[in-house]
């Protein structure tokens, strides 16, 4: 392992999001409709909803994950310098979630809550057709506060990046601007995550008013960025996104990435994948081999094009992080 | 999911042993080398060694586990009607424990421990050529006791299943030899897995004592029961165990299985495996269905044949326990 807490360590990224442990289990799909849910969105729940869908849930396997969290996974294996900012409690899963997001090489020194509620968990049900639907009880990650920012960690980064889901609580939105405003004050690059649909539907203008004033790069897929504008197709939601954003990267699952800046626009076909086991992560080592291409000075369809492979990986297998080295499976790939 | 605290339920099998969680990571084969493992064996390490060890590690998987846990995970997916005995704390990872083997159909009544250590956990390192190595922090399971063992239960169930982990603590040792006293009280059989050749090695004489006067059905694999009767081939140790013990089903991996009764005598091809990922739990699906066509009543070489298709499941994916419906599987293949 390399020394993670190198505190003069220029980065490429840092990433600011929930710190969850996802339990991942596969069911039917009038399971979903039992219990309400809308497939392959996050909704979130409280301690006893938790409580509840879990008693229903069959055995599970746990794993580290959140959005920004997977993304950072994603950039460590690619061979990127990262950090983490999230919130865990000082409890099992909150140990978990620490190994791992340190054990992949990302530095994460955000200090573990001594009480309140436990570490944030998302039940997560894997239907047939590999979509996974979330259910998430934040737990401690609500405790994220703007004094969690780091204006040192944010200075060395090349970019600041932070999941929409952070939109959903005040504290988590304060911290979410401190960082984006250390960005820019350092001269650094902000990139924003829309997350999921239904969070876009929550904060739709607020979203709309920082991507205008300050996000650089952003990730949304398709039904995504076409909530944030209110437009019925991937196109119109196109057009107006190149005015708002220096750089967006649109996924569109089977149907590739769009990436527009300005006047320069890429249409990239989506990577094969051997088998669609488990979606979940996909748009989170999308932006991981995007931004690893970009912080690493590649053109944009270079990026999309690294995006689209360490999407890929994450799909076959069940879980939201990367099974293999990615630095080999992009370079490999790249190559060939 | 089936109403699994009916107490006058008759079941199959009663399992007895560590209730473990497992931490899964895939490694390279010089860490075993470095951190004085022997591969494919389980040690037991204390709670200093265990955090020194996840400090190490890659970023893992959680799982339950636990080696008569994932038995009665088996039996309950092949649709027997089965209980599980073991001990648990009152936390994060012993309420995975406790979900995961409930949501599996298993009846589990022993209350979580309410002090002492955490939820046991065992630190599996899975090499590139699929085989586990086990770290054991036992935990919260040492405090399983006599206590813990029901007589209703045991009264209940055709079969008691024992693990021989079990004999490493004074504590689970009577709790162990509880159990068989009241199957036997009761006129029912009495099963124990070797579990493990160090296992043996610590335990030769009692376990040689035991099976000759206490087991009827004993799983072991190869190096189990040649390391039980210190002899040098498999054949030696096939007329030791025959003299000594009612049915003794041994578990060769790929070479397959042969079971011994007296003068009946079955070798059953192993099953093939579409790809070999981690072989974390082989040994408890086989025991888990070779009892279940026990109890149902197949020759011995039917039951044989099953535990072999449900050893094979869990050798491609990683974790111990069915990730399919065992009883599914095992009636189109025998059907086949």
């Amino acid at each position: 392992m390399t020394d993670s807490n190198a505190a003069d360590r220029a980065l490429d990224v840092v990433c600011v999001g929930n710190a969850i442990v996802d339990v991942l289990a596969q069911t039917a799909d009038d399971v979903i409709e039992q219990h309400g849910m809308v497939k392959g969105t996050m909704a979130l729940i409280d301690a006893d909803q938790a409580e509840a869908l879990y008693a229903a849930m069959p055995q599970g396997v746990e794993t580290s994950g959140g959005s920004a969290g997977n993304t950072a996974a994603g950039l460590a294996s690619l061979g990127a310098q990262c950090a983490f900012i999230g919130k865990v409690r000082d409890d099992q899963l909150g140990d978990i979630f620490a190994h791992d997001i340190r054990a992949v090489g990302a530095e994460f020194v955000t200090p573990a809550a001594t009480d309140g509620p436990p570490t944030a968990r998302c039940l997560i049900l894997i239907t047939p057709d590999a979509q996974r639907t979330m259910n998430t009880f934040l737990g401690a990650s609500v405790n994220l506060g703007a004094d969690d920012i780091d204006e040192d960690l944010i200075a060395r980064a090349q970019v600041t990046y932070l999941e929409g889901y952070l939109w959903d609580r005040d504290e988590a939105k304060a911290a979410f601007q401190k960082a984006a405003e250390l960005a820019h004050k350092h001269s650094r690059m902000v990139s924003l995550s829309l997350s999921d649909p239904f969070c876009v539907d929550r904060h739709r203008e607020s979203f709309r008013a920082l991507i205008s004033d300050h996000v650089d790069i952003l990730f949304a897929n398709e039904d995504e960025i076409m909530s944030l504008y209110e437009v019925e197709n991937f196109d119109d939601a196109l057009q107006h996104v190149r005015q708002d954003c220096r750089i967006a990267a649109l996924t569109r699952s089977e149907k590739g990435a769009v990436v527009v800046s300005g006047d320069e626009v890429h249409v990239v076909d989506a990577e094969p994948v051997s088998a669609v086991v488990d979606t979940t992560g996909a748009g989170d080592q999308f932006a991981a081999g995007f931004l690893h291409g970009y912080t690493r000075g590649d053109d944009l369809a270079t990026c999309a094009q690294i995006g689209a492979i360490t999407a890929a990986e994450v799909i076959d297998h069940v879980g939201p992080r990367p099974q293999v080295s990615l630095a080999e499976l992009v370079s490999a790939r790249l190559a060939g």
